[in-house]
């Protein structure tokens, strides 16, 4: 790794006194900066595409995608697109593509997980019932492939395409290893690497696509995105027991409570006493959760190193994502890159 | 119209000591004779394309496909690319791509409407709970498009990802619409044309794109979906009212129960006299439906003349399918394109 990387991976501690909500902020901010006007086109694609002659699918569709989430799979497409040199406006378009596929897979994954906040706010099926969040994601898969049959380039297409099929895999892999002590950790890295990394894998493949680079070029952008998705969904499922509510803009635990089988959960249930071990058994494969249990459960994942031990192999994903990022032309896009792999185990929320 | 179509739409009348629904059958296997081994050949595509590394998806897929669904979506490919004299084999992946969509949507619809029957056996979401439902409907989706990307028609792309847009705008209207009896026949029929309609016409289209025949070909092929679908969904809702469970294969009153607007319930509203405008009101609006009321509706949509004023309709609506029909060029398809339309109202499920 070199001392940019280096650098980087460094950076951004934890100060206590400090807003950590800004800290991730500023890193963001950084990231716009970067990408300069492409972000706020983007955004009027997604608000043009949003249209539809019935009101509530804008409406419903409007309220998640508005409501602050980081933009970073149409981030990932706008830098791996610019950082080649790309000098058209299409790359506004695949990257609303690549947010429409994510926002209808996090309607979906609301009301399947029935899940009630999101980025700090009611999710789509607290506010309108689980109905209408199903149908209004089938539309907005829908229109993002309108949008790329409009754009006609047969390669993106069949990225998206494929992306959507292991993503729905992945969720499906994801549901039946619920409330199953059984899924040990290279089938968990598996549903993270279907259900996350691929849109990320997808998202960063644009640039290589629509530059018209080599094969090689699309490959390394590929395996970056898919090392950031993983080190991200890694982070992700270690905030659900280490971040606070006001950070993390959701419930505390919800995937503990859920019973779903995340990094922690799987270590500390490993490395648990045997008396642990049939804590873990009732609360989660008996959904007996007692009050006290959820404080519990935090406060075993942080006893048995299940906390330090999934920052540690979220950090060498990231790692590793930096380490290949370096290799692309050297360049403003380039080092935003690398940051962002460096964010993704840094951030707060 | 033609002295063919007025024999056709004379024929199948409801014999009372026949199995209703082994005349209906007698319709299907004369479709099926004319398809020859198309549909056999179409169902080992979607054997084939049905699979996945997590078994559940192939598992839960099929649980709906093979539960004895008529197949006329896909036969309206199979028919429509037949008629032009084609010869190829993409028929088969183009109307199993068809019957993909078609079984997310109903995936899709039964969670949405809690339905715990079709086609005589359990929903999917009556074995598996609405969850996986959810995401199994989503991968249909996208291997849909991921096998329309291999075959690489950007037309055919196009044609899919418009209807899917359109079907699932048709839904959340539908869903506005529920328990809202200021809902008009107009409002009805639109929500009939794009949830329902918009397939079969897309199904249709696929014809003339395969041949490669003029664009006057696919609009009269669309326009003859678009018609047959029409009345082919307010059939459905008026045997709904009508059929008994054993030949409907789902309950009787579903509609009714779950406070769809429906063409009958709609004309008997407005046809009714005040004391059953509350009645209807009662039932719909304030979903109070104490024991008797679905044999008090079935019997007010009876009295009303609003089975078959609804019945008229579709009878018109295929008519006009038919009359569209047989002005394509002459053949065995082309008859079988017109002896559907018939079918389409005077089957009994």
């Amino acid at each position: 790794m070199d001392a940019f990387v280096q650098s980087h991976a460094q950076e951004a501690p934890r100060h206590q006194g400090r807003s950590v909500r800004s800290q991730d902020q500023s890193v963001l901010d950084y990231l716009h900066d970067v990408i300069g006007t492409d972000l706020g086109e983007t955004n009027e694609v997604i608000l043009e595409k949003l249209d539809s002659q019935v009101p509530l699918i804008p409406e419903l569709g409007s309220h998640l995608i508005n409501s602050g989430g980081k933009r970073l799979r149409p981030i990932l497409t706008l830098l791996s697109t610019r950082m080649f040199g790309y000098r058209g406006k299409q790359h506004h378009t695949l990257a609303a593509v690549v947010e429409f596929i994510h926002t209808a897979t996090l309607l979906h994954d609301d009301v399947v997980d029935e899940s009630l906040t999101r980025r700090g706010r009611q999710t789509a099926n607290a506010v309108w019932g689980s109905k209408a969040p199903v149908l209004v994601g089938d539309f907005l898969f829908s229109r993002a492939f309108q949008m790329l049959v409009d754009h006609g380039d047969l390669r993106v297409l069949k990225v998206i395409a494929d992306a959507c099929a292991v993503i729905s895999e992945g969720e499906v892999m994801q549901l039946l290893a619920s409330n199953n002590l059984a899924t040990d950790e290279n089938q968990y890295m598996e549903v993270v690497a279907r259900k996350t990394a691929t849109l990320f894998a997808a998202a960063a493949r644009m640039g290589a696509i629509l530059n018209l680079r080599p094969a090689e070029d699309e490959e390394n952008l590929a395996r970056y995105g898919l090392l950031l998705g993983q080190a991200y969904q890694v982070v992700d499922d270690t905030l659900d027991y280490s971040a606070t509510r006001e950070t993390l803009g959701k419930g505390i635990g919800d995937d503990f409570q859920e019973g779903k089988i995340t990094l922690p959960l799987i270590h500390a249930y490993h490395h648990g006493s045997e008396e642990e071990r049939r804590f873990w058994v009732s609360c989660i494969e008996d959904r007996n959760q007692p009050p006290g249990s959820l404080e519990r459960a935090i406060e075993l994942v942080r006893q048995r190193g299940s906390l330090d031990y999934a920052m540690g192999r979220a950090r060498s994903l990231a790692d590793e994502a930096a380490a290949t990022a370096v290799r692309f032309p050297a360049s403003r896009e380039r080092d935003a890159l690398v940051k962002l792999a460096t964010f993704s185990v840094d951030r707060h929320h």
